[in-house]
């Protein structure tokens, strides 16, 4: 994900959704990058997707966080078939192992350095 | 965080909440690892703290996932005196900017690849 701005999302106004997706992939990566790059696409058209912050540790743990304004965006997405399809592809062949975590964000606040 | 074993946190019963911190770092990060060190065997403590996840893209956004049984437990490690004093430095010396989402989780689930 070097072509991602290395900026944190911001803190939204509470209530909306985090979704944390933690992996740990295999070594068989053939088609990851293609599909991961059309997923980040597609989720964009998901009314009420707010933005996503990606993390990865060399030969670690990869993080993902997903925001989104409210349960039907998560309906959305969660149901989309291409993403469905994308999903087992990662459980047939790119991760060892991952965890996801639904969330409801109840506060959030940001810090950006103030220039010299 | 070579150190760290590359598992993903499992996924707890819930409620349970995820705090969110992206974080980008600047230059100085003179004192950061020591007193993150610190800091991880510091929430160790915080009854209801149930573990951590973490990954780093080099050079470029940081995640950190703690999570915590409930709203006591947040409030204790929010709370700690030597936390805040690092948050204090944080502001100071290592973070070009971050963001925290404090979240109740509402479900998860986790996939461990079956050994063929």
């Amino acid at each position: 994900m070097s072509d991602q701005p290395a900026t944190p999302i911001q803190a939204f106004e509470p209530p909306y959704y985090a979704v944390v997706f933690t992996t740990v992939r295999t070594q068989n990566q053939s088609g990851y990058s293609e599909t991961n790059d059309r997923m980040e696409e597609l989720v964009k058209d998901v009314p009420g997707y707010l933005g996503m912050d990606h993390a990865q540790t060399p030969g670690g743990l990869g993080i993902t966080v997903g925001y989104f304004r409210d349960a039907d965006a998560l309906r959305q997405w969660r149901t989309n078939a291409e993403h469905r399809a994308a999903q087992q592809r990662g459980r047939d062949d790119w991760y060892e192992s991952y965890t996801l975590h639904v969330a409801k964000v109840e506060r959030s606040h940001g810090f950006t350095r103030p220039t010299a």
